[in-house]
């Protein structure tokens, strides 16, 4: 259940709504728009009856809302969300891109990626100081100190931070130097993990499980949502199917169902979702004709010394060369960087 | 194994070559380039000996080949094949456009779909005469009325015609009408089907099966080439996942993979690709991002009314539109319409 | 719809029913069953008046179907089909036990294939004459000399002959040869070839397709049933997912839901199943415990010589250990073979 | 690298070998066996030398280990693991069957299915306290209160306890109360967690993931290993595939590989693998009869009430029933209950 507030209801009447929802032991979610106020239910089994709350003052309507998902859902809010991190915006017009390594390996590493990024035109540095690997015998990652030197290529360049968070003990130490909390495949149903980045308040960037459906990427959004944080960023970077001759399928059909469904902004990753270099740049493109909000890619100065994903990784001179083809697919389109 | 010639080879010297591989009890399949010609060497199990060529006046180098596939791979031909239809061409730098109804289903119906279709730019008409159906109670296509009524829309608008067959005993009377041949994705694996179309010496548009590996995507474009057809289409039409949302997904990055493994056009179905009527317009635009060579898009002057696949169906106007977008991201990656 | 016959209706009486349905345009499908005679009624789109039937003489009840499968349906056919091979059965309380080699290589193998099926217990003998293969260089069968040689075997152990059938234009020549034609994972949905199989009258083995829905399955069998061939056999055997270990992933679920939604008898194919010997003999046990009505087994006298399937086909030693075992499990179940 | 120590090794030469080893930088994992005490090596890149040990007294053989996994590898240690959880054992000849709810509910509901599992012939009892949920609006579990009910049920009946732990903070928590630690097929690639109970030295029911491969599996069952946890079952539960009759596709094949290449006992859980009550049976005799090492089954005193996953429950007659028909089907293949 939705209801929708008149354009002039007052934040008395706003909160009656909520305290009548609280009343009834569910939990009110109120929705700013730009011209009115929308408020979500959630904690009910079973449907609500829309009579309790048409007749408050300041209702214009009481909408029952049709799928599983509720506030990720463009039923409750049709008007596009566009997340803001301090500054730079992930959803409007402008496309986000986000670059940098698999995982962060050194100064020199991390601030090479992060001027070459910068160059290229893009706002958000990416690299894992956490990383998830299949092997326990495999390079895990820096930690804290690979935070500390994203932290440090911030301070130089400006980018913004994208990082995995691999477990709730750890949401407050990540988010200490993050500006973007991600959440990687292989957590998109960790709930606990969700809940605590629910409650960092701090935006998220949640990457597609490997056999996801998108209806439950949209609910693991909820499980977001429903703790109060709505700045969440969807992102397909690819799922398993039988090929073998890439690592993933990228599911580029998944952008546009997403968009339909949901008012979340939503990246591509096309080195994941592809899996070797040479296809990078060409998914790139595609990814931004189909109307994805942004990018993610991986880049290193040296791919071939890469201790994590090197075969996908772009040298620095090919993200400038991936920026300049998808600056003219944008400029199709109607986008920008 | 792959026989080079040398530029200066002469006529004499290359059916020399092509002898000495019949007497080894194998066969030869001359690929004659615009600089020099090929020979490819088929029928053989295991490997060939290349001392057995290189001695051969006019031969430059005996090449052996890595992959099972070998005519149709870009190893053995590495300039990219251009199909010729009559005139319109699928390959090179312009895009090719083949557009029409699901099903022939009536006069009026066809020729609104070639109208349209030629008014907006496509070069081709698409249309099922024989429609294979998952329900044997479903309408199975007019058969050669349908044909017929494909000739006549072909006859006004100048359109090619490009519709499917189904069986090896059919390819006769489909040939008489059709200017390419298309093989479904249910009959990818046909092969008395794809050596019957190899026989025909018609070009063939040959769809990727629903969970068909890439491999034998080009093991099944071997077949026909095997049999002396080298005029060969490949067709990404999504394949069969888990998600649901989507009656296929499609997969851009196979466009990637084929064109860096072959030299044969490759294009994109965004209809069967999604599945809904929403979807098709952004995933054209992707397609040709991504580098397709050419679009195929079922399109309906009623797609409510439609006796096969209206959902997935454009309206003429829509196409109309998808026409101009595709327009402008082809120009944005160097192609054109 | 489906009008089922009170048990002393006559024989005039169910013509009567036929007629009716005959006069709407429709098509009578008569499905004699131990106690009654129901008809079911095909060619109709959408749904059918019971009013229409109910009232004739003889009629008990006229029963919508909620299935798009219709004659295949238990619903309609309560009563599990036995599918009689010339005195084998396949279905019942006896399972059905097939084995012999991916493809007849020379009358000494399928002999000594034959000898060891029969001596084992086993009651078909399987072999492919004609091959369907992904490469076309690859060995294709003996073609009529295999289904000759066949015949031969069949002769001297009097085990019935199972093969293979892969185009409309030869369901004549191998129904000379063969018991049980049968239809290959690739081509179950070749339409053409379904309903060539429909007209002939003879038993159909029909294997599921690598990516095959169940529903598509029994659509397949509806295809064959609505010819007027009601003897058809299913065959599990794996389908396509991302696991590579194994060659097919055996869904033997999958035999759990076909007899609850069809009278048809299933068996399990485990050689196809998992793709390496080790694994055939335990996925045998596993099909006969899950409740198959049989097994198809690839076996070889000498398998590191086989022109196919050699790393998945027992030896004949092998072939003996696994009905010793599958007995013991048969007995356990309440089925014998 | 795994290093086979002689029959007659003394403890001062393994642990010679052992220092030996952290020498070099690695860590040292001694497993013992019922003859003798193999070494694995963990913690190298690359290959160890094998001359540096096979010179060291009380040293058979250094082998290298093909296989990214290791302390689980089939080749580090042939003899099969049997895990004893406090008397009540998982491999060997005996079967472990364990039964319950999907979540525990109430103290009557847990207590009715414990007495139902032990009275039929399950050693352990299921059930869940916390739950992974798709939806953040659904049931989630009785947290602490559902451990103290499992407790109680043990208490009561015996059985051992095999409840889920979804984060590596609440592991201690659920130590306290679980026998066997259960990890969740979405949390299977959850490395955080997996080293936690990796760390706890309890025996832990490794679930595979939804789209996880057997090697994927092994490697996660590797990071458990790797921590010094060796009590380590797996379960294979079903996968995602395009079929969507069934809620996941069981895949038995997988049971077998499993146990070719690990030395860790196997069992199966047919209630996920089908998803639908009617399937359960079938499928258990199943894994049975293919070599499973036991059984996970959801029951319910009353299915059409339980608060999650009461479709696939099976009600207690029908888990009595379950344990007759699978008795007889263990006894064909030399196992009991």
């Amino acid at each position: 259940m939705l209801i929708v507030m008149r354009q002039d209801a007052t934040a008395e009447q706003i909160n009656a709504v909520a305290e009548k929802i609280k009343a009834l032991g569910f939990k009110p979610h109120a929705i700013p728009g730009s011209e009115r106020t929308a408020i979500g239910i959630t904690g009910n089994r079973g449907s609500v009856d829309a009579d309790l709350f048409e007749l408050l003052p300041g209702v214009a309507q009481a909408i029952p809302v049709s799928q599983p998902f509720k506030l990720v859902s463009a039923e409750v809010k049709p008007e596009r969300t566009v997340v803001n991190v301090n500054g730079a915006t992930i959803g409007g017009e402008s496309l986000a891109v986000m670059a940098g390594p698999c995982s962060v390996e050194s100064e020199a590493q991390i601030l090479a990626c992060a001027r070459a990024a910068k160059a290229a035109g893009a706002q958000f540095l990416r690299g894992g100081a956490f990383k998830p690997r299949t092997s326990p015998y495999d390079f895990q990652g820096l930690k804290e100190e690979g935070l500390k030197l994203l932290a440090l290529a911030r301070e130089e360049t400006g980018l913004k931070v994208v990082t995995e968070v691999m477990s709730p003990g750890s949401v407050d130490l990540v988010a200490r130097y993050a500006d973007v909390l991600q959440i990687g495949a292989r957590n998109m149903q960790n709930f606990p993990l969700l809940e605590e980045v629910g409650d960092a308040k701090r935006p998220v960037l949640l990457k597609r499980g490997l056999s996801a459906t998108l209806k439950e990427l949209l609910m693991a959004a909820e499980y977001i949502a429903s703790r109060g944080n709505y700045e969440i960023v969807l992102c397909e970077r690819g799922i398993r199917t039988f090929e073998t001759m890439t690592r993933n399928t990228l599911d580029l059909g998944a952008v546009i169902v997403l968009k339909q469904l949901s008012h979340l902004p939503v990246i591509v990753d096309p080195s994941h979702g592809f899996g070797l270099r040479y296809g990078v740049i060409p998914l790139a493109r595609a990814g931004v004709a189909v109307g994805a909000d942004g990018l993610m890619v991986e880049i290193h100065p040296e791919p071939e010394r890469a201790l994590s994903d090197g075969p996908q990784s772009l040298t620095l001179p090919m993200f400038q060369e991936l920026m300049q083809q998808v600056r003219r697919v944008a400029a199709s389109v109607g986008r920008r960087i």
